[in-house]
């Protein structure tokens, strides 16, 4: 009979713990916290209950905040600590991982700076090891609620894809696998400044229509950016793409959208991080995605205008007329 | 001076109404109603209050319910009656409409029988007219309001829709080009059904993780046909596609969205036809669809569902499991 496969969660923010459940009905999971409290509360109450509240975690899920005894029992290693804090995170244990084990990442920011991905930190930081990624429409609590769900995991070998597909799979969280790690990865990086521009539609009480319009026009410059960068147009049609963008901009949790509402309703970006009391990627991502659209030489006007509010250089009611001061042409051809 | 061009529309429901109001505003519009109550009512008390309550149309809009002096009268003309209407309109007016005019379908569903696009059946009706179609995200009763919105003029000519462009646009009002009719006129016609489905999972009380993947995997499914048919798949990442579908699904006045969730409350669709009181095009379009689906070997499992329920064959409920029921694989292949 195989020995079952360790899974071992970094990072035991809303998502980190929530992935950390799935897995933990189907395999031995250890989640890391840095926090002791959180690791104990875990092990003894079995909730987390800065980031999840009341809901329940599974029984069989345990956690420690010793990250060299979290390194050293993983068969798979998921990445569940904000884009920022990942390379530090690693270096941490870059010595303690053994070889061949598979990582995936659930970040979803840019490396200000060097303007890496979370799989290419990951990848400098843990060489020679296979890199993915666990991605798609997955507000952390209705999961934990146990609401149907679908996730995708990309890795650049279908094989190694195929088999982390049943650790997180359950009757109602189905996962896919895509070999499109690039576009899989953009996704959920760029869907977040799109969540910021549709929460500030949202607190300038637009309609639908217009909503609509920002979203289909924000998948159109996230797909124009990630095809100029190498991915496959048509990832950005699916759940890393349009599923995860929909469900940010719809659900009263996503916390980009929040970002976006709070801007709208007058409070500054320091204001609203405050009141939010957790990471918002996409504040910190969108200068960086500026950088990128004026290197790869394309036109992201929704973007430009949520990096103008977050940089406190324009209200959401200026770039609300920004956005839409196009002169409209060809719909391929325009922002 | 050039002569102003003469828009004509023909039908007053919602969205017929709420285009000829978009056309009056920038050139001379006339718009047919079949009852002469509703166009009485439009020229006298500038609104329509069957289908737009208390919303004020432009004092410049005219309004007949002479359907021969309306096709007399066109130098543009807008197809804005139900589907299953287009033919049996036209035939009344096949000798009354003058060489050259462009006919612009407003129109979202299949006929059936003959299964074919609105745009088809204008061909037929009026052969060796340039027929195209306006459609995009939106909601009639916001447009009216003055809320901002986009949409897209699709003709097989680019210089047809160049030209067609500054009669329906605003400051508000974004009108885009786009070649691809087939995709474009695709797009509003298939999202109706997603939107079923989407309204079918808000009445059963799902969040919005299932929300967006059934969006997304429903965006899947009409890229799929499309292209078989020999759609451009990038155009249903666009504001008839994706944008149209967003639009659709979230707006609580959408009619097709409506009808699913009625149906998941347990009416049945006789009753909840009755309780909408309007044309619902997604109801009439299920079954044709999938007799397309069948013809070009595309799978459609939310299309199935739909259609399974529209026809009183299965429960909301059961379609919702039959909606998860699929084994998860690659992203690309499955449903």
């Amino acid at each position: 009979m195989a020995r079952p496969v360790q899974v071992v969660v970094l990072g035991a923010g809303s998502w980190g713990t929530t992935v950390a459940g799935l897995a933990a009905r189907n395999t031995p999971t250890l989640l890391w916290s840095r926090d002791p409290d959180t690791a104990d509360e875990i092990n003894s109450e079995h909730r987390n209950s800065r980031y999840l509240g009341d809901r329940a975690l599974p029984s069989d899920l345990r956690a420690t905040s010793d990250i060299a005894e979290a390194a050293d029992a993983a068969d798979v290693l998921v990445v569940g600590v904000p884009s920022h804090a990942v390379r530090s995170t690693l270096s941490e244990i870059s010595n303690g991982v053994r070889a061949w084990v598979p990582v995936l990442s659930l970040a979803k920011g840019l490396e200000p700076g060097t303007r890496q991905r979370p799989t290419e930190v990951i990848a400098e930081c843990l060489p020679g090891h296979p890199v993915g990624l666990l991605a798609g429409p997955n507000i952390a609590r209705e999961i934990v609620d146990g609401l149907a769900a679908a996730s995708v995991v990309a890795t650049q070998d279908d094989r190694v894809a195929t088999a982390l597909q049943p650790l997180f799979a359950s009757p109602v969280f189905r996962v896919y696998r895509n070999t499109d790690v690039l576009g899989c990865e953009l996704g959920g990086i760029l869907k977040n400044i799109v969540a910021i521009a549709a929460g500030m539609a949202d607190g300038l009480g637009v309609g639908d229509n217009t909503r609509a319009m920002v979203l289909a026009r924000g998948l159109a410059e996230m797909t124009r950016l990630g095809e100029a960068m190498g991915a496959n147009p048509r990832t950005f049609a699916g759940l890393t793409g349009v599923g995860d963008l929909i469900a940010t901009c719809i659900s009263p949790a996503s916390r980009n959208r929040r970002v976006g509402e709070a801007l709208a309703r007058g409070l500054t970006i320091e204001q609203t991080l405050a009141e939010l009391g957790q990471v918002a990627e996409g504040v910190k991502t969108a200068p960086t995605v500026m950088e990128l659209a004026r290197d790869y030489e394309v036109e992201m006007p929704i973007a430009a205008e949520v990096e103008a509010v977050v940089a406190g250089r324009r209200t959401p009611a200026e770039a609300y007329r920004g956005l839409r001061r196009v002169t409209p042409g060809d719909e391929d051809d325009m922002a």
